[in-house]
C-alpha cells in the first residue's frame, strides 16, 4: 500500500473517530447537563443534534478534497455500486470507518472519565426501528447522489442527518459503521448489540434502494466529472 | 409520457413525501419527548422548526437539478404564471405534490406506529389564520423570486419557513399540498378539514400577490436564464 | 421619480416590514407559547433569536439584488458617508425603511389579533444599554464593510445580529428604523418610547464610528467594484 | 512598522476582542435569563452556543480579507510552523490576540454592568480537560487546515467550535488568547487562572500534532496558493 492510497484511509478513519466522539460526547454531555430535569428528553436530543449537525459539517468540509468524506460503509458501499470506487477500495473505506467510530466511541468514554468498555443496554427494537433506519439511509443517499453542488453538498448531508434526528423514530443513525460503536457506550446514543444486525441490514437496504432510483433519476453517464471541493 | 418527463414528477413526490414526513414526524417525535413538560407549547414547535428547516435545506439542494425543488403546487403556479412551466407541467407538479404530501403523512404514522388513518382536530379558524397564510406563501413566493443567486436559494426558503413558524401565528404552513396532507394527522402538525380550503385559498391568493408585484420589481425580461444548481 | 428609482425604496419598505414582523411577531408567539413556564425569559429570546436570524438571511438574499438589502438607517447613512449613496438616495432609503418598520410592528399585531396601536412599556434605560446598542451597530457595520464575499455577506449579517441578541444587554437592536417601530409594541421586543432617542444617537456613532474605522482598515479606493449578488 | 502592516494587527485584536466579548457576554446573559431554573446548565450552554457560532461565523468572514481571521495564538503558531507566517508576525499576531481577548471580557463586564476585574472560581482541572483541550485545538486546526474550500472554511471552523462546546467536557476553549481572557470573567464561561498553563500547554501540542499530521496528509508544496475570500 502507498502513501497516496493510505492517505485516504487516514482521512476515513480520523474523521470517523471525530464524528462518533461527537455524536456519543455530545449525548453524554448533554444527559449530565439536563440530568433530572422536566424536559431531559427532548432537550438532549436537542443538544445532540446541534452538534452532530454542526461537527458533521465540519468535517465533511475537511475530509473532502482527501477522501470524498464518506465516513460511513454504507455511503461507500453505494460508491461502489456506481463503480466510483473500487470493491479493494471500498472495503478498505468500511474497514477504516469501522476502525474510526470504534475509536471515537472509546475516545468520548475516555474524554468523560466513563468506563472505557461499556455495552448499551438502550433497546431499539420493534419493526418501526428498522423502516426508520431502511428510511434515514435511503433519505442520505438519495440526498448524496441528488445534490450536484459539491460546494454546497456538506450542507445538504448535515441537513438531512439532522432532520432525521427528528423525523425518523431511531433517530436516525443511518450508518452501520456508527451504529456497531454506538452498541459499546451505555449513554444516550447507544444501542443494545442485539438491535445492531437489523439497523446494519436495513441501511445497506435504504443505501441500495437509493441506489437504484437515481440510477434512473440521474443515469451516471450525464453527471459532471466529480468536483471535490 | 416519456422518463425524461416523468422524473421531475417522481422528484416533486418523493421530495413533498420526504418534506411532509419531516414535518408531520419531527412533530410527533417531539411531542413523545416533551410531552406533560413545563415548557412543551414551545419546545415542540423549536424542535419542529430546526427538523423542518434543515430538511427543506437538504431536500431543495438535492432534488433542484431535476425539478427544481418545487414541492408547493402555490410555488408551481406562480411558476405558470411567469411562464416556466406550462399549463400541463404545473397541473402535472401539483398532483405529483399532492399525493407525496398523502404518502408523507401516511409514512409518518407508519414510522412512529401511529394509526394510518387520522383526521385533525387542530382548530386553526379564525380569520387572522387566512392573513398570516397569505402573508406566509407570499413571503416564501417574494424570497423565492427575488434570491438570484440560485446557490444559496435554499438557504433562502429554509430561512423564510423557518421565521414563518414563529412569526406567524398559524406557523406557515404557506404550502396547499402540505396543508391538505396535515389534515390528516391528529398530531402537533395537524389541522382541521374544515380549515384547509380557507387555508389554501389564502396561500394561492398570496403567491399570486408575490407574482404581481415582481412582475413589477424584477421584470422576467431582465432575469438572466435560470440555473439549477 | 422613475420606476427604477421606486423599485429599491418599495424593496427597502418591503423588507424592513417583514423583517419587523419577523422580530416582533416572533416575540408574541414565543411568549405566548412559553408564557408562565420557569425558563419563559431565556426560551423566548432563543426563539426570537432563531426566528430573527432565520428572516435575515431570507430576505437580505431575497433584496440585495435590487436594493442591496439595508433595511437600516444606519447602514445607509454609512453608504451616504462613504459616496455610495446619494444625500437624496439616502435620504429616500431612511424614509422608506421608518414606513415599512412601522408597518411591520402593525402588521405583527394584526395577524396576532393583538390591539393594533400600543406604547411599550419595556423600559430600556440604563447606560450600558447605550454603549450595548453602540457597540451591536459598530459591530454589525464592521461585518459589512469589512465581508468582501457578497455572496456570503447575508450569513456575516445574520450571524452577527444572531450573537448581538445574547452578547449586548439590550438584545442588539443596531437599526435605528426598528428600535422607532418597537416602541409601538407592548410585547416582548418593545421599548419604551422615551428610551428609543438614546439608542438611535448610539446606533448612529456605531456605524459612524465603524466607517472611521474602515476608512482607514480597508481603504475605499482599493476595494473592487461592488457586486450585488 | 508601516500602516499596512498594522491593518492585519488592528484586525486581529478587534476581531478576538468582539469573539471574546460574544463568548464571555452571551454567558452572562445566559446565566441572568436562565438564573434558578431547572435546566439551566444546559440551557446556558446551548445559548452560549449558538452565539458563539454565530458570532465565529460573521466576525473570520468579516476579518479574513485583512488578516486570516486567526483570532488564536495556536492557528497563528501552526501558520508559522507551516511557513505561511514569519516568526515576527506569528508573535505580533499572538501579542494583538491577547491585548484583544483581555479587552473582549473587560468589555462584557462594562456592557453588563458588572465589576470589571474579575477572577474566575470555575474549577476545570481533571486531566480529562487537558485530554479535551488538546482534542478540541487537534480538531480545529485539522479542519482549518483540511478545508480547502476557502469560501467555505468560516463555516466549517465555526461548525467544529459549536459542535466541540458540546463533545468536549471542558466545552472546546481551543485558543490559548481566549483561555486568558476567560480567567479574568468569574461568570459562567470562566476557568480559574491555575488551571490556565493546562489548557494552554494542550491546546498548542493539539494544534502540533494536527500540523504534523496534516504535513503527511496535504504535503504544503500540493496545495493552491491562499485564496483570502
Amino acid at each position: 500500500m502507498t502513501e497516496d492510497s493510505l492517505r485516504p484511509l487516514v482521512a476515513e478513519a480520523l474523521g470517523t473517530l471525530l464524528l462518533v466522539a461527537t455524536v456519543v460526547g455530545s449525548g453524554i454531555m448533554a444527559q449530565r447537563l439536563f440530568h433530572g430535569t422536566d424536559s431531559s428528553d427532548g432537550l438532549v436530543l436537542l443538544a445532540n443534534t446541534a452538534a452532530t449537525a454542526a461537527g458533521l459539517l465540519a468535517l465533511i468540509l475537511c475530509f473532502a478534497p482527501i477522501s470524498g468524506s464518506h465516513f460511513n460503509p454504507a455511503v461507500s458501499l453505494a460508491a461502489f455500486w456506481e463503480g466510483r470506487l473500487s470493491r479493494r477500495e471500498a472495503s478498505a473505506f468500511g474497514l477504516a470507518q469501522m476502525v474510526g467510530a470504534l475509536g471515537g466511541t472509546l475516545f468520548a468514554h475516555l474524554m468523560f472519565s466513563a468506563p472505557l468498555l461499556q455495552i448499551s443496554h438502550h433497546a431499539r427494537p420493534e419493526w418501526p426501528m428498522l423502516l426508520s433506519e431502511f428510511t434515514a439511509t435511503f433519505a442520505l443517499v438519495v440526498v448524496i447522489r441528488g445534490t450536484r453542488n459539491q460546494a454546497l453538498a456538506p450542507f445538504a448531508v448535515a441537513g438531512i442527518i439532522a432532520a432525521g434526528y427528528w423525523f425518523t423514530p431511531s433517530t436516525s443513525f443511518a450508518n452501520p459503521a456508527v451504529t456497531l460503536a454506538r452498541a459499546f457506550t451505555d449513554s444516550f446514543t447507544g444501542i443494545r448489540p442485539m438491535d445492531v444486525p437489523g439497523f446494519m441490514a436495513a441501511q445497506f437496504l435504504g443505501a441500495l434502494a437509493a441506489t437504484v432510483l437515481f440510477r434512473w433519476m440521474q443515469p451516471p453517464e450525464a453527471l459532471p466529472a466529480v468536483v471535490s471541493d
